[in-house]
């Protein structure tokens, strides 16, 4: 294994796609959350898959990890470098290579943003519906299997990828997958690589399905008296089949950052945040049941926002809690947690995690998609004070343990990365060994994005 | 490698759990096709999941092959034994283990079938949703990747399926998945053993996702100058993003048959069949919608059935069209096509595969669920005849030819099996190797339902 030797190749191949300049590569190893800097060797900025492929083709001559790198978004560590070796940025391949508007399908790179992408789609009437809030690249998206927000309606990168085209560890390209709604042609490997996190391959192109635009949305905020109360009604709602394209919950903690830190003026309770998508009537029709069902929860001072701009700009403030918050304890880091339980147990999750972080002495405001039952405690810490990333990690790992005892998981859309390698024994059991077999069969030297996800090897 | 040793052990740890009767064999060992016999060489009952490991250890042990059986309805021969072993018929495991109603969420036995689930269900006000017409089990649902009329609103079973247990090769339990709605912790276990026909391991129990009964159902049919004209209107619907819980085509020949053979008085030219499923008002304004887009293409004789028994007639009627057709040509067998294209190519392909027929000299009804741009033709032969079969699979090659031309797949929701084997490096390229890398990385010695899927080992 020569790193040495695979840069002097990967320089003969990219010339100026190959950066070893050391602010590059920092900024390819800080990770958005509080795990230390681990930067890669290199930085290769490929601009084709077949640039892709031979990049991949001298590393693995050469024994030397591969990491891929979207936008940089991901929470668990997923694109820092631990052992080093060549960070593939794609930034440099953000091509629209089909859209197939009557089918609704697009083909994309990987390095393309999420906005990016809609802001090209915005003339057709289609868009891509999975928002996970930051502007990560789809690549990254597929590979974290990203959701946020809207997967209540649309689902997560899961069931909005229908192919991928693949370089995989000894450098062959495949394509995934087809542009037909459904196959029952054999493994689902489109399936295998969502979620994998680089570790099988690397994601050069997607074939996503988008959607139509809906004729109308509606938006509003409604305050409940409790986290119980806003969880039994997001229960009923979703009973009632009615089609919400988000539903949010936002805890005190955050209500109050969003009063001091973005201008709101919001009662100091729990509240929920929704979206309707549909027609004019259906919208309405949605809307005035939510309101029922809200009021029999005790909600209170339902507001709607259905024009574009007030639309926007309460999402804009969901979407930027997380740096809102950051910025109510200016020098803070943060551990974010992700646990997804079943929503019959939300509630009772919600709660016991609000005693773990008043037992922590941090502040942790708690926000989330709660018509997955998956929630988010952003737990604030000083860096320089290694207890409080303990009484943070100790929060955490009572919300976690306590989700995977009530049937739930670790990481609801975040993923493994470096943060959660620990929780994965726990939740998959003897499943894990089995993801262990399948790292081995696809990637028998270990180089794709080695330390992340599967169980280390000995 | 001994199956009589095999046997052997498996009469001490089941014994009448095992049978060795002719008939029993035989019976495993059909398809609902044209294959010829490939009867295994005994057929286990387990009662449990701790048998069917037993089973599994003593095959892998004997190095005997292990092929699951459900109910039998597959298409593709996914159940037979070309190569003799173990036949495990999971009709003793049918438990409901757990319904969590709030959560919408049941485990069942791999053995239940989707109409008994259902008929469990019926009271709690929830149903689970993939309906391929035949009452197959959910254990061979998952494992075809099955899919049906109310994909184009539910989704498939890759949708509906959130967690797995599974004997793997050598008899392990592994747990898949959890009871959330979403997780991204690690690969999708899931996703990899739904649609893997039992070739990595056998699913013993199922975590499914349930949905609330529609307040209202409202089922129609409407009568097409074309089947160009038939489809492009199913084109506008769904970029009008009209919810419709089923959207089937029937052709003029399998209209002509529901007349002939089923008691049906409806006018001979294309048809569309459909339903809608939400509030009384919401399937009333899909319906007036879906109305008018039908008439601008020509849509004629619009026939609306709200009554649960005009809606259940009309289903039957479509879910037994295969049998139907069958019946109308006495002692005939059939190929049953399933190539699924992007929807803008329907209906070229639908047209291009009523020529192919044409051409075969044997009829060939087509219908499918136009919604996920698949469809099926049920080329009728004499299994006297070998010239009609190859011509049968003659037309069927130039379907699926076509089919991935179009970026389509050669099964859109029936498998792999025996019957499409041939064309899986077509649609993967090396993308299919992979598959085969997958399968011995989880089944070394091939004991899995060997010779289905997987490119055959050398």
């Amino acid at each position: 294994m020569s790193v040495t030797r695979a840069i002097h190749r990967l320089t003969s191949l990219l010339g100026e796609g190959l950066s070893l300049s050391k602010p590059v590569l920092e900024d390819h190893g800080r990770s958005e959350t509080y795990f230390p800097l681990a930067a890669p060797d290199a930085v290769a900025f490929p601009k084709n898959t077949q640039e892709v492929s031979a990049i991949v083709k001298i590393c693995a001559d050469e024994g030397c990890a591969v990491i891929g790198f979207g936008a940089g978004t991901s929470l668990e560590g997923q694109a820092q470098a631990p052992f080093g070796g060549i960070c593939v940025d794609f930034s440099k391949m953000k091509a629209i290579r089909r859209l197939a508007q009557e089918d609704m399908v697009a083909v994309v790179e990987a390095g393309i943003t999420r906005e990016e992408l809609n802001e090209e789609l915005r003339a057709t009437g289609l868009f891509f519906p999975v928002d996970p809030g930051a502007n990560a690249s789809l690549g990254g998206m597929a590979s974290t299997r990203a959701s946020g927000t809207t997967a209540v309606r649309y689902g997560t990168m899961r069931d909005n990828v229908i192919g991928l085209e693949v370089v995989l560890a000894d450098g062959r390209i495949i394509q995934t997958g087809t542009e037909a709604r459904k196959t029952s042609a054999g493994y689902d490997l489109t399936g295998l690589f969502v979620g994998a996190e680089g570790t099988l391959g690397l994601i050069t192109a997607l074939t996503l399905r988008l959607r139509g635009q809906p004729e109308a949305i509606t938006a509003a905020v409604c305050a409940f008296p409790t986290v119980d109360a806003a969880v039994n009604c997001v229960i009923d709602t979703i009973q009632m089949d009615l089609s919400m394209a988000r539903i949010e919950i936002v805890d005190t903690a955050t209500v109050q950052t969003f009063n001091t830190m973005a201008g709101a003026t919001m009662p100091e309770t729990p509240h929920l945040m929704l979206e309707f998508h549909g027609t004019e009537s259906s919208v309405q029709d949605m809307a005035e049941t939510f309101g029922d069902i809200a009021a029999d929860h005790g909600g209170m001072g339902f507001q709607w926002a259905s024009r574009a701009e007030d639309r926007a700009a309460l999402w804009h403030m969901r979407h930027h809690a997380y740096w809102t918050i950051l910025q109510s304890r200016p020098g803070a880091t943060a551990l974010v947690t992700d646990v997804c339980v079943p929503i019959s147990r939300l509630a009772e999750a919600v709660a016991a995690a609000q005693d773990d972080i008043a037992r922590s002495g941090l502040i942790g405001p708690i926000l989330g998609h709660v018509g997955d039952g998956n929630f988010h405690s952003i737990l604030m810490f000083d860096p320089a004070k290694p207890e409080e990333l303990a009484a943070a990690k100790e929060a955490s790992e009572r919300m976690v343990s306590r989700a995977l005892d009530m049937g739930g998981t670790a990481t609801g859309e975040h993923g493994i990365g470096i943060g959660k390698l620990h929780y994965m024994e726990r939740e998959h059991g003897e499943g894990w060994n089995l993801m262990g077999d399948i790292k081995s069969a696809l990637d028998p030297q270990n180089i794709m994005n080695p330390g992340k996800l599967v169980p280390p090897k000995n």
